[in-house]
């Protein structure tokens, strides 16, 4: 008899606890139960770390910490301990991980030790030598599982590495963990029936978002200072939003894909996934984009789209489009100031010519975007076994959880991605047609105005209490468009930020809903406020110049 | 009540004729209706095009024109007239055009030999300064009809350029007429009932191929040193192979294809039609390539791939994949005489190495090709309009013919293509599926042996008679996949190559078959013999760079 999906968690989480080291456990009274909702704070104060280490990991960014590794300055096994043990200290505080192989880092972090020390100096390193890299959890690292947190693929480690893994590790860096996200990869919020929900550290009672969210909340703690999600609606931004640290979504295609479980069904087509960055810093982004397109992709994956790293020079002037908003939910009151404070920093400087747009029809592409997330239906209500649509379903989802029994989480019910029919042929076509004017739509946007970016909001609110995240209307615009993105932390919420009269809300019932769900600064302590950088499909390089750029004025870094 | 395909194909043929200046019209004696299978020479002996321009139109290749044009040597409009008189002629011989616009051409000519003036000697002249170029008629051009030889889309100009048109334009090209393909855009046979046939100017027996079969008339009696073609299963390549042209099949979205005119419904997706030139020399190709990806292709086309041209020092060793057939097809005798001649050139030289290849599974990827092309099927007998699939093949074949009451052609009859069901979004899904795996089956071809590109027939066949050519397994395999292939003239049919036993034909009555259309060198007299050069996707710079190098062994130049 098949085990449960309880039995299956159980064992899981015994795995989880036996791979760290008795001395990286926390004491009990300020374990994962712990009452405060922010815990931020601990990481200095538990002791576990020594000077170095905590300095190691608390004051460079990946940039910084592979000038000291390539330097020498520092060990690549000091770098990987520190981070191992920081990412034990998340786990234990947050439930970030699900995959832990810091045994095997560290083993690895010595070989290159060693190589380094052959190589005379640090001649000849690759880009990302000795990095600690981690990873959501499905992309296949060879020998560890890539359960997605869903029971029926438990106990079935991966025969080899996704293309990134493999990429990663060819340019030096080092894997030691992988990341929590929402059972279907589907939810803003990484909950699931095997390893459990990862909690936001800022604020326990928000959500870490999701689906990267294992990485927000261990990058956020600094468990990792570069970790890669993947992104078909939000799923790095969304967590870079509710744990304030640096997502960027890439065009399709840039960063390889292949080899990645998500649940649809294979040989899906239309809004196509992307693997990308969460990191500390902006400069991280441009380095991991770089470190990439600048390695040969198309031996790593046949899906690769092969879009050169330039070394562009920096635009001396740019031209930024700003969009309030995007027509379909009014942004929160600490949203809306976040952003305003910092297209008020931009406007003051000579550098920067502000556009004021519209984004066009972002409702009606948003309803397709929809349509082309659920291509196979999802209606199983009333199921019936002999129709293709309940094939799909069956076999992508229900079957799936079926098979250990689990239920599913609140969140997944919440979307009602589950229970939308699905199309046809024709239906895709005419699905595709639509696409294509509005790529000419937001072409015309972007040529005719002349823009280097649009800064926006990256979504209507910040984080916001668990399984209430229900809409990615502004980020899903820019995976229905494949164009890159870069979520940037701006500021907190701030005791300014009141909540101000549903009047507000203006684009209707549904987002009066939405607007309704902020209750002023209190409930909403820690939740950071971040904007959204868009450029133009597959002018990835180019977005994170700008997007530097901008970073450096509102950050004033 | 609407006119018949008839009227309007004699209203079409009587504005053509009215385009051609009375000067540039052959005597009755040597018209269209000539007895040689071979007009070759009619251009040379005519007497209609003086001493120079004679000279600018034998004797130089685009590149060769732009210098001359760029040095102030020549005049545009010298240059352009010169190729108007050609084209003219080329049309009296061979039925190679469909819209004509001289007068326009010479007029934009004129202008631009006063901007070069105003220039003061060829400063910041753009790069295909001056140079005619002519399109395959599905490109639309503002003013002119885009018919592609349907009544139904007879006397409706465009109201603007396509992208690719748009684009040449700003780059400085000479547009000065549209050319030949055939109804549908799916056959090898230039064929329609508004046009009528395009014929082959070496051998009238033999067909000219399609469906960008009039560039390929046009080209081969340099009516045009550049013209472009779409290519979605062969259709550039298999006109290239029929008048031994240089054809070149970029991948999708490399060059921009948006504002094409084809006959697929709105939406369709799974393998994708591309923009690319043909050419008489390789480096045409490449100067082709280089000016459209030096520019911002994105902002002509919304669905444009950014891969930009990275200026690649050309590699000092070659490793070239020599694949003998497809293993569906067995070459005719001048196929695998061409190919081996070619090979054993390649050999004796020290900078390549030839490694011999098998091309995995290509009868398999056929069928699933082939069901990419029909996805929305094309059977209607019986007719059944309430269905979807129906809705589609009415709105997009039969419909369109209808209008006008125009049979269809005797090639696209034999296609097949009309009697094909369609299939499901899961079906789709499946075909996705399963190329996901072809592609990552040929990454490994390229990867694990190193090749810089495959050498192998464009065709099991040269030219062959009118309304046979039925396959396209050589050509269809690299759309499939989507990796860049260029066809390299490398000989003609010769006395030597004699038929042979049909034993020969080693894989299956379909080869068999097939291999019997060639009946020895008399019916053949005249057909060239080319060879195809293939890349990794979207690595086409280097693809043109290296076929640029079998070039120079292998023709001697």
């Amino acid at each position: 008899m098949p085990k449960t999906y309880q039995t299956l968690a159980a064992e899981k989480k015994a795995q989880q606890w036996d791979k760290i080291p008795k001395a990286w456990r926390l004491p009990t009274e300020i374990s994962i139960s712990h009452d405060a909702s922010n815990v931020m704070d601990i990481l200095r104060t538990c002791g576990l770390l020594n000077e170095t280490e905590a300095s190691i990991t608390s004051d460079y960014d990946a940039t910084a910490i592979l000038g000291q590794l390539k330097a020498g300055e520092w060990s690549v096994e000091q770098v990987t301990v520190a981070f191992c043990k920081r990412a034990a200290i998340a786990q234990q505080l947050t439930n970030c991980l699900t995959e832990i192989f810091f045994d095997d880092a560290i083993e690895r972090a010595k070989k290159l030790d060693l190589e380094y020390h052959a190589s005379s100096g640090g001649k000849a390193l690759p880009p990302l030598f000795g990095l600690p890299v981690s990873l959501k959890d499905s992309f296949q690292v060879r020998g560890y599982d890539t359960s997605t947190g869903l029971g029926c693929f438990v106990g079935e480690p991966a025969g080899e590495n996704s293309a990134l893994a493999a990429l990663l590790i060819d340019l030096g860096a080092v894997l030691y963990c992988k990341t929590n996200l929402p059972q279907s990869i589907m939810t803003g919020d990484s909950d699931n029936n095997i390893f459990g929900r990862t909690l936001n550290p800022r604020n326990k009672f928000l959500t870490a978002g999701g689906s990267t969210g294992g990485e927000g909340a261990l990058l956020a703690l600094r468990g990792s200072i570069l970790g890669v999600g993947t992104d078909i609606g939000g799923s790095i931004r969304v967590p870079a939003v509710c744990n304030g640290v640096y997502g960027f979504r890439p065009s399709v295609g840039l960063v390889p894909h292949g080899g990645v479980r998500d649940l649809n069904p294979p040989g899906t087509d239309g809004v196509l996934s992307t693997a990308g960055p969460l990191s500390t810093s902006l400069r991280d982004c441009s380095l991991f984009l770089k470190s990439i397109l600048q390695a040969d992709t198309w031996k790593y994956d046949s899906t690769s789209v092969s879009v050169p790293w330039l070394d562009l020079k920096p635009k001396p002037k740019l031209r930024i489009g700003v969009a309030l908003n995007d027509g379909v939910y009014t942004p929160s009151p600490p949203v809306r100031r976040g952003l305003k404070q910092a297209v008020d920093l931009l406007r003051d400087n000579n550098d920067i010519q502000i556009v004021p747009v519209n984004l066009p029809d972002v409702k009606l592409y948003y309803q397709d975007y929809v349509r082309y997330m659920t291509l196979s239906g999802s209606d199983v209500s009333p199921p019936d076994p002999s129709s293709a649509t309940f094939r799909l379903t069956e076999k992508h989802y229900y079957e799936l959880f079926a098979r250990t029994s689990e239920p599913v989480i609140p969140s997944l019910k919440a979307t009602g991605l589950l229970s939308l029919p699905g199309t046809t042929l024709q239906g895709f076509f005419d699905l595709n047609a639509r696409r294509a004017e509005a790529a000419k739509t937001y072409l015309k946007l972007f040529r005719d105005n002349d823009l280097d970016a649009i800064v926006m909001p990256p979504a209507p609110h910040t984080a916001v209490p668990l399984d209430t995240w229900s809409t990615i209307t502004y980020t899903g615009l820019w995976n229905y468009l494949d164009y890159p993105a870069i979520v940037i932390p701006v500021d907190r919420v701030r005791d300014i930020d009141s909540a101000d009269d549903l009047s507000n809300a203006k684009f209707g019932p549904d987002d009066e809903k939405l607007y309704s769900l902020y209750t002023g600064p209190e409930q909403y302590k820690g939740a950071p406020v971040c904007i959204q950088v868009v450029g133009y499909r597959h002018k990835d390089e180019a977005l994170v110049n700008a997007a530097a750029v901008l970073d450096s004025i509102i950050n004033k870094i």
